[in-house]
């Protein structure tokens, strides 16, 4: 049978799960695009529930994700219905509503000399989502978020991150704890801040190193500033005094894992 | 006298400009916010009017803005009348009408080493906008748009680019005009690639160059794959297999800046 009416319980469910006191209330959140599913499963997420529109859906180029699913678990959709539960016009025709993990600083397994970037009140979730595209291409060890404004779970978030939130180890914190956390595993902070001393680029990134991030209008707390081991800057020589901050967190990864000889 | 209408004829035209087609019948596009104006002031920008919202102007950091303006083009408006023309909640109180620049590859001047944006078909106007303050930050020659799908007037790339439209020198035109100016030029064409053969950081950018860049869904066509001096790539070693168009543009450009000793 498939759900045609936009009046379906179900269907109004998933439509309030946009907002994150709703993703609260019911423990769930939203997952769409087949690509972004078969990424969650692979993370062993726990999938309540898929909807899929079958027009739509033949057009995927990840068909076996619904394989392992449980068939009672799977409802049709009409294209109407699909409208008005996804983000993106053009997608594969399936959403999934899965349940949110825990995101733990204690659950995060760290290799021999790990990588890590943490965001202090990361502002857009475009920018979380590129940051976390960024953290998969260079395989760094985890994302800390300190303080958010919102939860992992934003849709927006998810789809910009184009499932990057399921391939990256990520945890939820306050600074406090993600200071102490790291003066616990002997991580030297590099603290992104406009007027630093030391630009990026001399700063020796072989060794166990975090950079931490502030936000685009205010940059870092003095937490941070005055916790982390040193200070670091990109040089700039335009007229603006800023970068977009999923282009400094970039730069600065990427500069490390050169560092490193990674290939 | 204050502008109180939503009904009033300017107000209607200001809301029509934020689409293309009529930035092109009007000849005028947006600018919002006194920095960005203040930066299309300082380049020279050629401005019909300007808008003010005098109770949101009051925190402006750029007072002087409106000192070097004509004062008969200059209109109050009221809170309800800004909201209606603004993209942003949260701003200044500004907004200005000003006359599109032509963008001719042939006004480019160029520096005696220069180092060039090639941006193929690029999709989201949020992405352009991070690219223009990279170019700004990095100080670079020029960016170059080939075949946009929108004009560079789009109120979401000025917004993005927090005015580095207006700091930054740009070029429209097709990529067949775009890869005879290289030539022309002597300029060294890095065409990304995700299967490309060369990875970016083994790439001399000390000389004359330009990164070319494709869309995030479908890279680069043939003709700049077949007409680029080379092929480079980013390592990738996670689960996604690709990055956020801005934050790759940052990765070669900083990596060029760096090889340049530019601090």
């Amino acid at each position: 049978m498939t759900i045609t009416s936009l009046q379906n319980n179900a269907i109004k469910n998933i439509v309030k799960l946009g907002k994150n006191r709703e993703r609260q209330q019911q423990g769930l959140f939203i997952i769409e695009g087949a690509r972004e599913l078969s990424l969650a499963l692979r993370a062993d997420y726990n999938i309540d529930s898929v909807y899929v529109c079958r027009e739509m859906f033949e057009k995927t180029k990840y068909p076996d994700v619904l394989n392992t699913l449980d068939r009672k678990n799977v409802f049709d959709i009409s294209h109407e219905v699909f409208k008005k539960i996804a983000y993106r016009e053009n997608s594969d025709g399936i959403v999934a509503l899965a349940k949110p993990k825990q995101h733990l600083l204690s659950d995060l397994q760290l290799s021999a000399n790990p990588f890590i970037i943490i965001l202090e009140s990361v502002e857009k979730p475009g920018n979380l989502g590129a940051i976390l595209r960024t953290a998969d291409a260079a395989s760094i060890d985890a994302v800390v978020v300190c303080n958010p404004s919102t939860d992992l779970y934003n849709t927006n978030i998810i789809r910009s991150s184009v499932g990057g939130l399921f391939t990256v180890q990520t945890a939820v914190c306050t600074s406090e704890e993600a200071i102490n956390w790291l003066n616990k595993n002997n991580i030297t902070s590099y603290a992104a801040e406009l007027k630093a001393s030391d630009y990026y680029q001399d700063v020796d990134f072989t060794l166990p190193s975090a950079i931490v991030m502030g936000t685009e209008a205010d940059g870092l707390t003095n937490m941070w500033l005055n916790n982390a081991d040193k200070r670091i800057k990109i040089p700039m020589r335009g007229e603006i005094d800023s970068l977009n901050v999923s282009v400094s967190t970039a730069v600065f990864t990427f500069e490390a894992m050169r560092q490193r000889g990674f290939k």
